[in-house]
């Protein structure tokens, strides 16, 4: 059985809550419910941390084993080299997910610190962003 | 019926021959019929061309009518504040999509000067990319 | 009798179209039939192309022999090396103009490649822009 | 009456004496003269100053008031942000106007702290500028 | 029987004409009739064009089958990112040319955007710059 | 009852201790204590973690119920979009403290992430700073 | 007797008039009022100009003598050596003062010559910023 | 008796395993025994954490106590004031060590905030850098 | 006889009173009234003042008369657009002094607006350096 | 007799010897004798010093007199004023070569200080060209 | 036997007299018998020079035979191109030491031109940095 | 006797002879003769190398006994690191001299290495600023 895991940082725990305008009414909790519904084939993980060094700590902990993982480190994306360095140190390919078009907002957050170390990146297509970076890895096994 | 127009730019019919080990070996003809044969309920056109003026000029065609386009512009994305404006100036909404992981690449290839009037993007994905910013728009209609 | 040429460059064919908030309402063709009815006296050629390219051969074509261009290049006026070469390489002195006021926009949209080989800037007063540079040239003949 | 003032700054008062390879041998007073020769039925006020405060000083007595404000600030363009701010505190609308071609000359000279905040600019088209500028404000009341 | 493309992009069509201090009087027609005199042995191919897509369409055609390919992209050298990914799509080796020495004019004009994917450069020496840049391939013959 | 909270980030726990030549020798539980006794008519809370991401936690906490929050994020200021982010997603109004002039140490120091998403802030006024903070919160309710 | 001088810089004899929804209704007359009422044991002198060398002027007579200068340099804050060495030279300690939020505003406005010579600064707390400016010199009595 | 602490900082607790043709084979469990070993007279203290706040914890746990730090920052080193702020707050003194030459690697890297508040840096010699830099301090003692 | 200008900018009429370990002890008038001694054969005008136009008058004043002018613009010196226009619209040759080292100072005072349009500078020397000024006009006459 | 001089900097001395995989196997003692029997009609001198000095005294004795110097000044190119300086002080004209392509290498080597003052630069053509630097002298002479 | 050779560059002759607080005391030539009494088994080369050319001829003979350099460029650290080149070129192993910290000193001496193509640094640990540096390469031979 | 030494860098050898436009027909030689004539109660010594090395040797030679030196580094000015150490190490005050006005020439040349070492600059004032460096130290001796 295939296993991705979803990682998640800093004030994405308030997604559904926080400025609906730009992130939506869904909550996490939601979408990874639909996505396990979606790909019942995949054991598909959840994690999230406001800590940079937990979630450094997560990649370090699914990041030999797992098949793929789905990577949206908020605002940390933008400043981490520390989780550019985990991302670089693991063995599992990671995807990085924005639910906004981090390319239309701010002048410091148009460059993540972590797609040069990722194999890609799906920004600015709300949640469904995560269900695509999922999807991706599946075809690694087609 | 819904209507998608893929718009690729510079260098893009060579895909499968050109630099195989960044691009793939599947041409876009390939591509282009498989999402035919997975999409069937949608109409999507396909357009090439490398002159800048040539793809606005499609833009400008296909703009206001169609429901999404996929805008893979190349080599322009990082230079052409026409082909911005185009984009900005048309009501179809348009997802960016690169093969490669642009920001894994030259300095001057890590910025898009359409991404910020783009929905979305997508990158590193390889040809999928094609696909998924294709579905991202069938949403719209669920 | 003295002879103009106005040259537009990309996405100005959707003038009176395209963001009207912007651009306003009223279309090139009837800005330059307004143009032919108030200078009677006065040859006045219209040329729009979405083709860098085709800019840089219109330039040739009519520049060594009109008394003088109007040349709103759009989005090329923010990066064309070619298209500033065109205008040094020929004799007719060109005015710059700009309907919207380009320095109150984008950062990348406050710089032109084209000034400093043009004679001068008109920019911000709308399509009324077009007919201050006919007439500055106007001035040549008294 | 409509009522249009001219507010120049440092430097301006030696036009026609200083450097007329660049400014031209016409005297200001002589440009104003011929622009109420034109333009009868407007009230033309003119006002010259070299120090900074005394043209904020201008700005707000006539900014409240006047139909239209033609401004050029000379070297104050360039680096004053109380100049912008007391333009931005107007509510008369302002046109900047340079004799000279700005973005031909040094690189410190090719930018303009006022143009974000006026209606729009004519550069580069000698005293006649003025005159566009004045004329540009007479459309609003057609 | 070996066979040179040699490539030349905007406003190099004026040369001759065109600011003849820094270009000299010989045309391009002129230059390249001396080439295929001077080296009958080889055959010489010439193309020029004002518009950056059919450069690289050029390019694409020409790109897989000759020995070598001089290029001079005018002022596409210093802006486009797609005449440098069609340099790097090709297999032909290209060697950049420019008849002015670059490096002593414009900032803007000090940089190229082909020269690291072009197997050298040849610039400043005239319209023999095209000459030597020939002879380099005749040495991989050897 | 009004509740405002203070928020210290990395190393203003050492208050009083490290440094006092720039930050005094009262510790900040004397100066919450002396806040405390001043403002008896306010629920002046407390929290100071070295842990970025405990912060961000913290602010979700507090963020949505109590009135003002008076946030010293010390050396996380100058790089956290995380911290920012939490500030912008939260509803309750940030005011910023620095102990010391931020503007007259290191370069890497006079910029702060957060001031843009914080109504205002108080720098080097010492710890008196934390009280105009929050005196500044109590005029909302006059 | 305690004496506190408030100097204030171009465009600020307009608050209260000017851009009301940012710099708010009260004028500084009325602010000046409010707190020689709540301050009767200080001397509080108020002097405003548009012109950068008078304020220069006004901190030379001043602060030699005064307990404390309240700067509120308006546009100059941001551009002015000048003032920066005005306040430097004098032996009267500086507070500066700006009532919008400095650096949730446009770029050039983010950064001050003058605070790194004061010691220290209030902003985006209203015109009650000038009130904790005054109040923190009262301290240094205590 | 001597006691010299080493703090690691993210992704330091993999070194071993990650990348081994960057960062060897060597634990850091194992490099800390040989050490212990090496200088019996000396106590060695050893702490990692990928937490940049627990990092920070741990500066002022023995930061006022110990003879002298050993400091790999990794990530960290290269972005965190906080950290900065740390070292300058503690009285012990500390010298940075490198694993790899971080100035032969990503641009990013070729930065530390922390070596200008470090007595010392030691880069690019391997695991043997932490040998040097305890070494380093047995001189004071000498 | 020959007519010499001294031209002072702000903050100098402090000079002697203000940091006299950066300016010196001797003022001003002091300083003149040498020069006049050791140079009775040279008319040597003094004029200070603190505001910017105000300069830019005295040198419209003199600037076409004088055989040449001594300019210290202090603060101004660095900034100033409008007085490096004053000094080229002007007949009468500048030297600029600077009583310190510039170049040993803060980053923004080591880069002057006027030295362009001057003759030379002399920095560093003292208040001996507007002796040699003058003294190098002196020059010209022999 | 014709005489040009071909002066090389530091490091070519090993050249042939140093990574052959950038600069080949051929020696300079080599390259100069297959020249010098190519082109028996001139005289062609060889230099070369490892120190920056040296070659300015080199050119000095040699750039009064000679027809034509070759000068590759390795990586002083990339730095030097002081060369620059030569280059441009002395009479005979100059060609700047390479043998690798300098714009496909490191950054600060994409720069050379020389280049404005050459006549032209050859780069990338390996040791043929100092060939065609040399025949492009021979023009001057037909 | 082994052979390792100490370089020195500029200025590095006057160590122990020049600026003891920041180089020390002892000079270089007490520092290298100190070196030779601790490492008898190892033949240790010594070279000073304040010419960059020499230095570069110094690695040349040494630098394909002794088994390791302990290279401290002085002041030609930070600009030289030429010396970096001359590292590169060369086969023994080469680490670079700097007495003092230079990461806490002027902004242009923080960046070594050696260090990327040098194994490793060692720097702010005084005339020991030297032994630690030796002692890196006798562990080769372990 | 007081002793001065003048110490010139590259290219200065040639001044009388190089480009006179900029540096006059006056030699060096007939300088430092008309200095010793004019000052025969100062030892005047003189020096030029065209080797940046020789030029730091030199300033260790005379910089720890004469009572001032008069530096012109020519074009090391602006690169030399070793020569700002060298100056910054030796006890005998320098004065900077440049012949040309170095503020009105190249981008490049717009700033020295030296100058915050030396304790002043005289530039622009031709020949004759090496006479008033030298006056300048006399002024000690008064």
């Amino acid at each position: 059985m295939m296993r991705i895991e979803i990682v998640n940082g800093p004030n994405l725990n308030l997604t559904g809550v926080r400025q609906p305008e730009i992130y939506g009414t869904l909550t996490m909790e939601q979408m990874v419910a639909r996505l396990r519904a979606r790909f019942p084939e995949v054991e598909i993980g959840y994690y999230q941390s406001n800590v940079e060094g937990e979630l450094i700590n997560r990649l370090h902990e699914v990041g030999f084993s797992a098949d793929g993982i789905v990577l949206n480190a908020g605002g940390y994306s933008h400043t981490s080299v520390a989780l550019h360095d985990a991302v670089a140190a693991i063995t599992t390919p990671v995807v990085e997910v924005h639910i906004s078009n981090i390319f239309a907002r701010e002048e410091y957050r148009r460059h993540s610190m972590l797609s040069d170390v990722c194999r890609g990146m799906v920004c600015g297509l709300g949640l469904e962003g995560y269900r695509f970076a999922v999807e991706s890895f599946l075809l690694d096994n087609e």
